[in-house]
């Protein structure tokens, strides 16, 4: 079987198979694309063929009757599309399209997707001026197709803060936050250089050319153009519900981690983020106000412990890794996000002390000085008490001393 | 040593010392209040008192030399009131404004407050048609004092429900979320009859007089007429910022669990919740816009994993035993939270379902019935994978089995 077999069989089995079929994935780990493809063409499997496949489907949950039946049943059901599939033709289109085709194992495959074993696509479609590449900061970002202004206010501030800190932002171009995050993504004006790096993916549930929905296809020509569109059906597939749901855990596989900014109790971003979880990605949610229905989903996830509140790019960027350390969770550590008004009230400034240390930081002056003497007398303590508390203070940098004796240091 | 001795020296000692003061708690452990009362009045310890008390500082953190020096520090640092307090006054104030004094131990003295250790009061004043009784189903709600139009409308929703179902609600009346979670568990209209069950508590940081702030005076009245008004210091006494913070331990041990409903980064309702989660109470906290800094204290709690997250009141309900077991968490369970918009967006109905369970779903007619046969071809499956599907669905409500075949059934 030569390579060019090898991509042709695949490029014709992602036409005639829907995703995530078990029989399929068993019967080419069996028996290898190629002869698959032969096999729903018409050719007569072996007795060994079929026990090979029906092994697989046994070790994978089917009974007995069925794994046997397996490669014969998957036969008849593809038999119609693959008769009117035409491989080589899809392949000429997407190329045309300026793109083309990753098998497994192809330095462009993305490996990020191996991790979904017998649910990876046999092949994965792609359109833009470069393959995918290495994933490590890819980012997924979710939600639903009827968003709030909040909503889009902190997708476009999450997104953005990611992708020009070094993330690309993976959705699924939908209305909404999926829309609203490959925006934030794109820098606006000037028309970008294809050399240069990728800020945004999307994951089609139709072909590469299918820019689905149509009101954002405009927003999916440029992604076209200047950034990714990956698809595991060939160029002409429509996307079908059970296509969305099966796209959907390719963002979760693609992405080192995953954002969901809004959604309803339930919906598809909570699917996505549950197979994130599944796969061992990091997952986030952002809350909003629990007065709103488009809050039930993030809230939810972040209760059944399957998503960590986030409030700013920071905390998703930490967690896949283009952070370093853990940087002081303030909200408004970018612009938009709170931050205003915060002087208004910034609670006690002797939270957090020992009750000695509260008491020393509240005798200290805030300018000029006092002596030790006159500390502990302020502060009502034992001498040895009070150098206790002024040493904790000290430590926590909150007393500093100064030509004229003890003070409190700037907070 | 009598009771009334007792009472008369804890009174004392109540007006002349601070709350959270180790050495007063170490030497009324070591040598009984009634003695201790006399040493500061001006009698003089044994060596052996002074030694009692060192061992008793000691152990809790005190270095040598200042815990054998902590009884007649304590002494110096108390006698000047000491020398002013009458506590046989205070006493018989306390009466004259309907209420008294608890010690610990008797019988209305709430027990949660020994979880405080060495921290718990030294005595409890009350006021109020009747003393505490039993605390198991108290849920502290504290905030801001600066809310928004969300915290308000929030906090109303979840005092009042949590009030509705049993709950009796403790804050510290202080303006904006405080006083607003007293007044939600407040029936309004008709003044209540004091032989009703409490269903608020108010724990001021002065005494129980001081009706602080002013700009709540109406609404402390009224709680101290038909609810109930605790503090650890005598009547007359000026709230102060340290009473603020000690007072806001009695709010956290007194609950049986606490939500924080809006806060910024830092603020007395964090360490309030702090505090809650050290004693091990369960602790809540209500998210909000990312956008606005009211929701910075809610969300660090809920990040750091010191508070879940609560949308509704049978979130703090449950967490307190007054909801068995687990109700569906959806946030339109009340009115008022969510639930509007709700049905726009319910998502797939797919959701959570295999493949060939979804497969088979889609194929299900609503209405009517189909059979098993045309039900195998329309989903496109072996009949083994379709029926193991079927079953899937059963056990899940999600098929059912009429008259004219099978059919999906109300989800």
């Amino acid at each position: 079987m030569s390579a060019d077999e090898e991509r042709v069989a695949r490029a014709g089995l992602s036409r005639c198979s829907e995703p995530e079929d078990l029989a399929v994935e068993s019967a080419v780990q069996a028996l290898g694309a190629a002869r698959v493809w032969e096999l729903v063409r018409g050719a007569t499997p072996t007795a060994e063929e079929r026990q090979g496949t029906a092994a697989l489907l046994h070790e994978r949950g089917a009974r007995e009757p069925a794994a046997l039946r397996g490669l014969d049943t998957l036969r008849e059901r593809l038999a119609g599309r693959a008769a009117e599939a035409d491989p080589a033709r899809d392949l000429e289109n997407v190329e045309r399209l300026g793109g083309g085709l990753l098998l497994p194992g192809d330095p462009a495959w993305p490996a990020a997707l191996d991790d979904l074993g017998p649910g990876a696509p046999l092949a994965l479609w792609w359109r833009g001026p470069r393959p995918p590449g290495d994933t490590a900061h890819w980012l997924g970002i979710v939600g639903t197709r009827d968003p709030t202004a909040y909503g889009l206010h902190v997708t476009a501030v999450v997104a953005g803060g990611a992708a020009a800190a070094g993330a690309v932002i993976v959705s699924g171009g939908a209305l909404g936050i999926d829309a609203a995050a490959h925006r934030a993504a794109l820098p606006s004006g000037i028309p970008r250089d294809p050399e240069e790096p990728l800020v945004t993916v999307c994951v089609l549930a139709g072909g590469v050319d299918r820019l689905y929905p149509a009101s954002n296809a405009r927003l999916l020509r440029h992604v076209a153009q200047e950034q990714l569109i990956l698809s595991e059906h060939p160029p002409g597939c429509a996307p079908t519900r059970w296509r969305f749901l099966s796209r959907n855990r390719l963002i979760a596989a693609l992405g080192a981690g995953l954002v969901v900014v809004e959604g309803r109790w339930r919906s598809g971003s909570l699917s996505t983020a549950h197979r994130a979880a599944e796969l061992g990605r990091w997952v986030g949610a952002v809350p909003g106000p629990v007065t709103a229905s488009t809050s039930e989903g993030p809230h939810r996830l972040i209760r059944e412990g399957a998503a960590e509140l986030v409030v700013r790019p920071e905390d998703a960027l930490e967690a896949i890794g283009l952070v370093r350390g853990r940087v002081p969770a303030r909200q408004d550590a970018l612009p938009g996000l709170a931050g205003a008004g915060e002087a208004a009230e910034t609670g006690s400034p002797v939270d957090g002390l020992s009750e000695p240390e509260a008491r020393v930081y509240e005798a200290l002056p805030r300018r000029g000085g006092t002596s030790l003497e006159r500390l502990v007398l302020a502060a009502g303590l034992a001498p040895d008490e009070a150098l206790g508390a002024l040493h904790g203070l000290l430590a926590r940098g909150r007393a500093a001393r100064g030509e004229e004796g003890w003070s409190r240091a700037a907070h």
